[in-house]
């Protein structure tokens, strides 16, 4: 691309499709600016429910919509599916394979991926829940493993096979393991002959004294609760102290199983590394209070990748810090760009705090209100819905989950041949994607 | 599995879960057998709909159902997701990785894959389409390739990414290239900036001198104005004679393309090697009339692995002359074991001849009658969704149609990293599947 005239508008590049770099893009959408936003993949994913994917509940299709199409009928938007491979301070570009992209704004927006607290060995054996990719890799490696038990004359390695560690007890670990239960509690009850998926062991692995940290302590106990009901076994100050392919030990003792799930630590992508700024112990750039990357004029990195305080607290990486901050950082470029006063600094709003636990279940604090049980899961359910981007994909979703509630069917239980041999090979390479995290 | 006594029912076990072993399975719900069927895959497939997979229009989930869940209600039947490596003739078993399982009747319905006529070095350029493996792999290349051409400044190389050669103009090739066209003139066009997706050149390679030779030449010629209609170049009498990663060499000349996409050749699987018996130039295995293997007792073969003969011609390597020999092998089955008397010889009865040329036209033959156009493409529709196994995959496909038929919409326009990687890899593995042809 070559450089263009200065009366050209203002060149703004994106890195990353998520909530944050997504935002960003559509909140510039009536500015006299020419954007690039550029992902690895072609796709803006709805995180909060990669849960669902990996759980066979929606197809990927569900919760996925190419960024092409949401922005199509933005013209000052250029979407590029391409791997960043650093960026030129000097030059002021982005560089890519086969090409670089020249900006006078960038708005980093990157996200996370797993952290596996320095065992990278582990990532060999624990699946992470970042990307479709990897969802699709967690459906297939769950379910094949219950075709291996059914299969497998020897009881102690068909235990082995069904039996399933979640590791961390946030919202991710604490929805997957909700999730992997009504999968094997109820839909797949009547499909084997050999083993009884009900007898599945799953045991969701906390080293905190609570699960939901984020939320009241009320609402985590009923959230404990609730997953016990299901035959879900809470660990809680417990430590994961080694993972290899055939068992966890965890402080309290070694656990024979073939399926570790992984909820626990993430840390923020390469993005620094491009710019060579120092970063917090997450590899998160801490931010001015305009979401700017010090010393480095015009450049913003928001969302997971971004290290701000409020109230004396680093935010946290959920989708609503990452979708706020894309509205903003377009805020401050369009007020540079057209000369007018900067706004206030970033303040982060808490929208409604929701958790699912399996079916028709969730906890909920909206403001100072705490709520549990069914209605929690009615307002979780219409606020995931209303957050997907795409109406055809709210319709969709809602069947299905109308669809399961009654039937207590799953219907993406697909298994595709290179789904497993990519959650076979992939974790080593220490997967990463550009995207906010959940 | 460990030998039964002699009182036990007769063991009945079936490799292939396509559209003939479900049938056969199905078809002895109600008999006094023991069934084990085994599939390489947990789910069966609607090939006829593999190409809207491929094609971006709908999900895999959309057109396949554990095959578990298709029999779980079905307590006489015991379901293996497992690879068969043989059969011992002698000791009357059927050999996996890891397990035997000795049956008294066999059914081998493993179906087809592609065949590049000789030339297997084609298959790492021209992808076929027998698998959700394979659709979901043609879908991550047709669209990166226009990810690719709108990042490509060589407008050469550009208008290489934006060709497409579709080889084989029966059915399949047929659908394909009126989705592709659909993809590209209506769905895409508002997508991107650098390329216009209405520009990319589909062209569809017949050898013979009409398009969908199986229906009144009539049709074909309707097809072909359908498709030409839409912007596809359609060469009859035109053979391929090379193709690499760049290029396809027709006999008319070279065509520049990076999508290539292989509607032509089948042969099939390799469960004659099993038996050691020999097959015709397709790989298929003659069949008795009551389509048995000669000289193997109560072993048949079904299917597209069979070859059967009526009215002077084989029969053809489709969905329902695989659904009809599969509940036909059930009812030999069901007359052995009950000491009743043999049913006549297989006899196929011809359904409606259907194919759907693009949005919303399609030719079709019932019995003596033509019909074509929008009329046709109604027959197609309800024929299709009524085949569909499962209820909730007939009112999803039926709402993408809708949304589809009055948006230009199309759902599934993802691409996964490991799809890409697959495509890129596995062609040259000479992709087998148990499973019965389109």
């Amino acid at each position: 691309m070559p450089d263009k005239p200065a009366t050209h508008p203002p060149r703004v590049v994106i890195v990353g499709g998520g909530f944050g770099g997504l935002n960003a893009a559509l909140a510039l959408r009536r500015s006299r600016v020419d954007i690039t936003l550029i992902d690895r993949t072609n796709h803006h994913v709805f995180q909060p429910l990669l849960y669902e994917v990996a759980t066979a509940g929606l197809s990927p299709a569900d919760i996925a919509v190419p960024i092409r199409t949401i922005l199509r009928r933005q013209r000052n938007c250029r979407v590029m599916m391409a791997e960043v491979l650093g960026v030129d301070l000097a030059a002021r570009t982005v560089r890519m394979h086969s090409a670089e992209v020249p900006f006078d704004y960038l708005v980093l927006a990157t996200g996370a991926t797993h952290s596996y607290f320095g065992h990278t060995d582990w990532s060999a054996h624990a699946l992470g829940l970042k990307t479709l990719d990897d969802a699709t890799a967690m459906r297939a490696h769950l379910l094949a493993s219950f075709e291996r038990a059914e299969m497998e004359s020897d009881p102690g390695e068909r235990a082995s096979l069904q039996s399933i560690v979640i590791v961390g007890g946030g919202p991710t670990g604490v929805e997957l393991a909700g999730a992997v239960a009504e999968l094997t509690r109820l839909t797949m009850v009547h499909d084997f002959r050999s083993i009884r998926p009900q007898d599945t062991r799953i045991i969701l692995v906390e080293a905190g004294e609570r699960l939901l940290v984020g939320f009241h302590p009320d609402l985590s106990a009923s959230a404990k609760r609730a997953l016990e009901r299901m035959g879900v076994d809470v660990r809680l100050n417990a430590r994961v102290e080694d993972i290899d392919d055939r068992s966890v030990l965890l402080s309290t003792g070694p656990v024979p199983c073939r399926t570790v799930l992984w909820a626990a630590g993430v840390k923020a992508t390469a993005a620094a590394e491009w710019l060579g700024v120092p970063t917090d112990r997450q590899g998160r750039i801490p931010v001015s209070p305009r979401l700017e990357v010090p010393n480095a004029g015009g450049i913003f990195a928001i969302g997971d990748l971004a290290h701000l305080e409020q109230d004396g607290r680093p935010l946290p990486g959920i989708a609503p810090v990452a979708r706020q901050q894309g509205a903003y950082v377009a805020k401050v470029i369009r007020a540079r760009t057209e000369g007018r006063l900067e706004p206030e600094p970033f303040h982060y709003k808490s929208p409604p705090n929701l958790a699912t636990v399996g079916r028709a279940f969730a906890v909920a604090e909206v403001g100072r209100m705490r709520i549990k049980g069914f209605i929690a899961w009615i307002v979780w359910l219409f606020v995931h819905i209303l957050f997907l981007i795409d109406f055809k994909n709210r319709v969709v979703v809602m069947t299905q989950w109308a669809w399961r509630y009654f039937t207590f069917g799953k219907s993406a239980r697909l298994i595709l041949l290179h789904d497993i041999s990519f959650s076979e090979a992939k974790a080593g390479s220490g997967n990463k994607k550009e995207g906010p995290a959940h």
